[in-house]
């Protein structure tokens, strides 16, 4: 009887047992990648599936198309209605301010508020005009853009002026697409400050992302100037905070 | 010096080399399936994103939506043009006859052939409706579903309609939709038929797959009915198939 190293010295196996095993355990794990390989390929072809779904169901969009107007004519885009940005306190639209074309259809199958709008006897309905406040012509854009086409360019401001209209147009993809967005940009500096934003709007996946990035840091918490504009302005979030923090521990 | 089995006999390994082989190479597999299963976890995140887009940028359906009117009036769905089948003779609708709404902007947007009609002064977008001929209540049906949403019920009849009508009109990616789907279905009884249909419709991955089950199958060729009829019907897609034939042997 030998020992064998393949056996850990202690085993009483020779080489031929030694031999069966190893052969044995390679066999299972090629079969495993074997297997595997299979399942990514299927997975590929899923994907490119669903990429052509995506392409066929997304729209072109009449922003992006020439000629640019100020007014309904975006020829053979059959838009039906503008948004406009509004003073929020006169309710007239601001300076300089661009008329986006639209169609209602679109908006009213995007969100459940602009169909809520649209569909009832409400001046939007009537003057074929949605106005804004509070939004900037760039993000104004750029959440039209989404509402065709699913896809938007963007930064930290972007992301956050297109949750804020996500929010309020209850346009659930492109909220979960802004929090994804803000959720792989967060630090420990920005964590208080996305936790404030995130519950202001709604935003429970980032607000949970930032919140528990906060207690990982409670030793810096009360040092942090954001901190110490958060007790001031809401403290409700702060005793949430401590809430949290003593809830876990 | 011992033989070694795990060294297939030959070797002048001990066992402490079949060891550090077999380690080796377990370990180096092990590597490989950690792999795969990161990008596998990858390939299924990107798989749930997408479905995310194609159900937010997917149409709520006026067809499916009651009331289901005769005319117009789909509230809340903004449909602004209505297609309906007519005789191709007469050009007046036929019997029982139903009206099918729609947007036009989304029409427009699926298909190149729509937004001709319907950004030209035609007949079309004059009169709002868009006449269809040769084809089935069921079918235009299905065809404007799938317009809204990407998605259609089919069987071997459907997938053929559905066919005719994504090629008059272009919409490509129904076209590849009913392309698979028949291909799936397809066997040598069905081959000349399919091929046949294919060339008539411009469906070229149906036609590959056809006839490249047809020249598996040579020495049947000849016997069958479909051969028969398609040497009297369209004798140039007989003398296309013994080209094939011949320029691959």
């Amino acid at each position: 009887m030998l020992n064998c190293e393949y056996n850990n010295y202690y085993s009483a196996g020779n080489c031929r047992s030694c031999y069966e095993k190893a052969s044995k355990t390679e066999k299972e794990l090629k079969g495993k990648i074997e297997e595997l390989t299979r399942v990514n390929d299927e997975l590929k072809r899923e994907i490119n599936e669903l990429k052509s779904i995506v392409n066929f169901l997304s729209f072109w969009d009449p922003i992006d198309s020439p000629p640019h107007n100020d007014h309904l004519s975006t020829d053979g885009y059959f838009t039906d209605v503008v948004l406009v940005v509004v003073d929020m306190d006169s309710g007239k639209p601001v300076a300089n301010t661009v008329h986006v074309p639209a169609n209602k259809a679109l908006l009213a199958s995007r969100s459940p508020v602009f169909k809520a709008m649209l569909e009832t006897e409400m001046e939007e309905s009537l003057s074929d005009t949605i106005k804004l406040s509070d939004v900037s012509h760039g993000a104004l854009h750029a959440f039209v853009d989404f509402l065709y086409t699913a896809e938007a360019t963007l930064d930290d401001d972007m992301a956050c002026d297109l949750l804020v209209l996500a929010n309020k147009y209850e346009v659930n993809h492109l909220k979960s697409y802004c929090e994804t967005f803000l959720i792989s940009k967060l630090n420990w500096e920005s964590s208080l400050k996305n936790y404030s934003f995130a519950h202001q709007h709604n935003a429970e996946t980032l607000l949970d992302a930032a919140l528990s990035l906060i207690l990982d840091n409670m030793d810096n918490l009360n040092e942090s100037e954001e901190y110490l504009e958060l007790v001031e302005k809401d403290t409700r979030l702060v005793v949430n905070i401590y809430e949290a923090y003593y809830s876990n521990t």
